[in-house]
């Protein structure tokens, strides 16, 4: 519980109204009088307005929406309500102490600081730092390093050598280090390119549920600092991502490609191989990337757009014919620029 | 091995012919004598008739066409088949009890009646329903409530806190209840929206393997009873899915999307966020869903055609020309009617 | 360390220059004096040419190319490549020997040879062949059947009855033979077709990490001897794949689709299913494949084109409006053919 006078104290802002006391965050329509709620998007006035939320974060432009309530007036409603919510919800800390059932390799290095899951395996020569949650059933293979405060959720698997920094989050069911696809075809069958690399995440990045990032086949697959990727997303093989880029849901990247800093990449994208793609690149969700994308702060976006299927039916059979279509078009341009000069 | 008028005894339907014992179903090109095979599709008809199964499940209207042949006539084959071979292969029941490496923290409640597999993990508090099926390898989190009968394959986590319903099925590799994705962006890096809901997933619902469903951010993400969920699927964070709705392999549902319910939604398809689809509305494979479906019973299907190479290269080059050739339409028909009205 | 005639004598071609030692296989702009590097893609002459690696894999026709470096010329150099980085960094062999946390039914059978890691557990009647791995918190279920040499990564599921043949590897968080997507409607809600066949995997085939293979619904899914497939893929059931193909990642494979040999799938690929892909069909990364391939040998691509956000809103409406602009072109054919007639 923080009153908001106490909350404006941790996080900045100006309180008005009542001090009153908060017990959690809510989103406007559900908010009870003992939560804070915000308005970021205009959209939704009507919904704060009509709030039982004890108090509203709120922008200086919007305050004068909310003349009878109690306010937290700030630059920036939607970061600011995040940072309160952490207040209520801080980060989880380390349970220092080592599962019975937990099998750590003599040679690997954990900190008494550590906490160790039920069924978790630790191989030869990992070296963790301080701190560091390992949950249940979750393996890291030998002469890997981790970072300070690093935390890998229940079922992580981290393949052998691979470095993750300070304070980087896995999710459950996420590959770190799985073998690139990497293949020679000899004139009758695939020779599989060992893949001798490795991966290493920076700091404070976090990976989702179900992803898999491949080690390298001669160097390392690299993903800088602060950079957040979502649930079921591929990784190929010596992809350099930047810092502070992120990385929406089921999107795969081919190998050897290169993504700037402070991209925005949406849901279920895919790219060609060998390409580079500038800082602040936004991709919409679902693009497929076929070149690079040179120039910095770029918005691409192409995807078929949606029909009723009869529509889509009824125009999509002429893409085959957009060729010839141009083409007639071209024919019909000669032709009457013909009968005009013709007049 | 159940004869025919036992099958018919317990399922219903008409036989004809000889009261043959069946001891399993098979596709009718594969079917032998002591097998029961179906139509549904009358694609399959000459299939069928030369079948060698021992008996026929058809559709009245059909049943003429194997007059020499032992039948069960029923309204729905296909179901009927699903049903007939459920009698053969009955769900797996429970074989109480707890496997030696199983960790249970003393404040769980886990009945007598369930089975948990070798090194499974169950948190503090959690609560488990009658006859579950803990397998392998699985861990299910602190403060999680399990309905009779459910059933965890191997390697599944859940997370802490969610809820699900009694006869839930999850294939192995799921992961229920990871954080959303949800960031607010400082200026120069991330902030992490604490995802302070849970999931909670209804009666009957069945998800497949390495299927993300994350939890809420401030709400709960729910999926509605009897909702079938297939393989490496994403459901972002609060997301709202009906009852009885079925979802294809490799779709991704953007965040806060409501679908309905009785919806069938195709492989490979993603949507954007905080969207609604009405009940009833079918989604081909593949299909970039952009904005909400309002209308009931609709069908959208949306993917670029498929081509050769060549074909696709020569044409679809001219999609980036699709205004200018509107355009350039427009002015040949200006042009048209001028030199008609001069005539 | 191995010298270049060293390496000649095991893999065949011609060396020149000086028998320098080398000790690893390094990408051009990084390699130094004690790797080798090689020259497949003409683009790398010049990285090549400015490399300071001791010597370089090369074909014939380009050795010419670098007439004071020590050289090993040979018919395709990227394959050989390959093979020499394989013999820096041999096949992992199993460590025999059974972890005390892995858990192994007494009616399994597995072989001295083989390495069990930890939190393993093999089901009952499962058979292992010579020298497999079965890496940590790995799950084989009841009456699977491994070939020779094995490889089961971290974290992989494979469902009871499964067949793998011999050296097949799995990557973690793979699961081979959960349940197909086969339901029935009953007018209400959706009867579970029961899942009654297994997998069968050749020799040799290779899976990525979190790739899900689906066991059949009354016969077995099954993938062909040499076939390699990458991470994140879904094969749904009765798909049957022939022998050395190579699947990209994010590829869903529909039920009942059959593929053949020597095809080359790219990444995010979608198939409808009960459809034939022939022998040797190329398939561009992203393409929806809506129908069967029947020619042996095409290559099919077909993506909307990469544009950035104006262009691809500009043009991207018109694509509702195809079959209107063609019937526009038609009727401005028709009357410019009268006009012409009059003149």
């Amino acid at each position: 519980m923080f009153t908001l006078s106490q909350i404006v104290e941790k996080l900045g802002g100006q309180w008005r109204g009542d001090d009153v006391a908060i017990r959690a965050v809510a989103p406007a329509a559900k908010a009870q009088s003992h939560e804070i709620t915000f308005l970021a998007n205009p959209k939704y006035k009507q919904d704060v307005h009509d709030s039982a939320a004890g108090a509203i974060i709120v922008a200086e432009k919007n305050a004068d929406l909310f003349p009878q309530r109690n306010l937290i007036v700030v630059a920036d409603p939607y970061l600011y309500f995040a940072q309160v919510a952490r207040l209520f919800y801080p980060i989880v800390a380390a349970k220092a102490g080592v599962h019975p059932t937990a099998v750590i390799e003599p040679s690997a290095t954990v900190p008494a600081s550590c906490e160790i899951g039920a069924h978790v395996y630790i191989g030869a020569n990992a070296v963790l730092g301080e701190r560091c949650r390992i949950l249940a059933n979750t393996v890291v293979e030998h002469d890997c390093v981790l970072g300070d405060e690093t935390v890998l959720h229940p079922n992580v698997t981290i393949y052998h050598g691979c470095k993750l920094g300070k304070r980087v989050e896995i999710h459950s069911g996420s590959v770190i280090g799985a073998d690139g696809f990497g293949l020679a075809f000899t004139g009758k069958d695939w020779f599989k390119i060992p893949q001798t690399g490795a991966v290493h995440l920076g700091d404070d990045v976090e990976v989702g549920a179900n992803t898999t990032i491949d080690r390298g086949a001669m160097s390392d697959t690299v993903v800088g600092k602060g950079t957040k990727i979502d649930n079921l997303i591929q990784l190929a093989h010596n992809c350099q991502v930047g810092e502070h880029t992120v990385i929406a849901a089921m999107t795969g990247i081919s190998g050897s490609t290169k993504i700037g800093s402070y991209c925005v990449i949406g849901g279920g994208v895919g790219t060609v191989g060998h390409i580079e793609i500038a800082d602040k690149t936004h991709i919409g969700g679902g693009t497929n990337i076929t070149h690079s994308v040179n120039e910095s702060g770029q918005h691409i976006a192409s995807i078929f757009p949606m029909l009723p299927y009869k529509e889509w039916a009824r125009n999509a059979v002429h893409i085959k014919n957009l060729n010839e279509m141009h083409k007639r078009i071209k024919e019909l341009e000669k032709q009457i620029a013909e009968l005009n000069s013709e007049k």
